[in-house]
């Protein structure tokens, strides 16, 4: 049985605003936590509904855990992870800029594609959803544990930036005729308006991905657009 | 004002059963709505809580809109279509096979791809989730009311199959090399099993998606890779 004043510290998490306090973010399932663990991130508490084998737990009953998952549906084990300080941000290594994303499940799986095609770092501007918004830590499948998250102003970021800057956009040159220098920087407005202009002013090249056929939807959805632009760039 | 029994009836459309019983489905939210009329899809009735231009709607309070809407952050429109009848699977023509796919995110991604890339089949499993799920709907971006969605038997329907089929898996011939006979099935499995063995065993080539490096996650999300498999199949 575990206090109250606990179950209640644990749910918290979900919320930035405590995230921020405490340095601490919430990992469920198994398959997430073994993740964690296994990058050799710090976890400060593990709290299971039943046993793991190599994993000791805190056992709780299904009600409390009910009281601190963050899902509808509980996975059987939630770990509490402290938060990595932000280390310094590479610049002769290429990495995605993420231009205000705000849907966390887009950040999620973008995050996890990073790690799938070996870049080992995501920046986010500052307005971008938080990487240990519980969705994006489930939707990142583990890509969280192993791919850095920067926070920054793009904009000054950009200004001091000596790889080139491929930003994704409606207009631009199509991505079949794109030849990527690479080292380089992979760039990704929001879910509704796109690269700001700020950004926009220091792509080295517009690209984009043409719609075949004339009745197309209107876009597409920015992780689809992410992975085939990471497909592309890291093609051998 | 509108009676209750009313605003249960719609409300209950978020549910296969309700959707199923009346061959009816919600729309929610201004772009998705004026695309399912632009494509000719029937209206059976609109509401919303502010006046449209063009549109002719049901004025509701935002407390009714509270009780029908499906999704947390209510849209200031929501439509009630009809279902279109299946129509006669096409057997000389490009589509996607997707098989036991259970996320709505998931799937209405997918549609809003192959709506992007110009696939206008989908053909699902029967296990798979329901294309007019409320929230398939939105994530499809209009893409649901130019895409036809199929439900079938797959493992009979490929059985008299005479198009390629390519499938994608965790091993196979590495998409880059891939030479894609045109037309052709493009198969994805389930987010937890993959292609089923009754449709494995159909593929003409299975193809996988490489991952960079050696610490990546374990998989790509299944709606990234149809958006890698179908940038590459539709490439001109």
């Amino acid at each position: 049985m575990l206090p109250k004043t606990e179950l209640k510290k644990i749910a918290q998490l979900g919320l930035k605003k405590f995230r921020d306090q405490t340095g601490l973010f919430i990992v469920e399932g198994q398959k997430s936590v073994v993740d964690f663990l296994d990058q050799g991130w710090h976890c400060e508490g593990l709290y299971s509904t039943q046993k793991f084998d190599g994993l000791q737990t805190n056992m709780i009953t299904e009600k409390e855990m009910q009281r601190i998952t963050q899902f509808k549906a509980a996975s059987p084990i939630l770990g509490i992870f402290q938060k990595r300080l932000s280390s310094a941000i590479p610049t002769q290594e290429s990495a995605l800029l993420l231009d205000g994303i705000s849907d966390p499940g887009n950040l999620g799986t973008i995050i996890r594609q990073a790690s799938w095609f070996g870049v080992s770092h995501v920046i986010c501007s500052t307005q971008s959803v938080d990487a240990y918004n519980p969705k994006v830590v489930q939707a990142s499948m583990g890509g969280l544990a192993r791919v850095t998250v920067h926070y920054t102003n793009l904009e000054s970021f950009l200004f001091r930036a000596t790889l080139p800057i491929y930003g994704l956009a409606l207009t631009g040159l199509p991505i079949q005729k794109v030849s990527w220098d690479r080292p380089a920087y992979l760039a990704f407005g929001s879910e509704s308006h796109g690269i700001s202009e700020a950004v926009l002013g220091k792509l080295t090249q517009c690209v984009t991905i043409p719609a075949v056929g004339h009745s197309a939807v209107e876009s597409l959805n920015v992780a689809s657009a992410a992975a085939i632009v990471l497909a592309s760039f890291t093609n051998p």
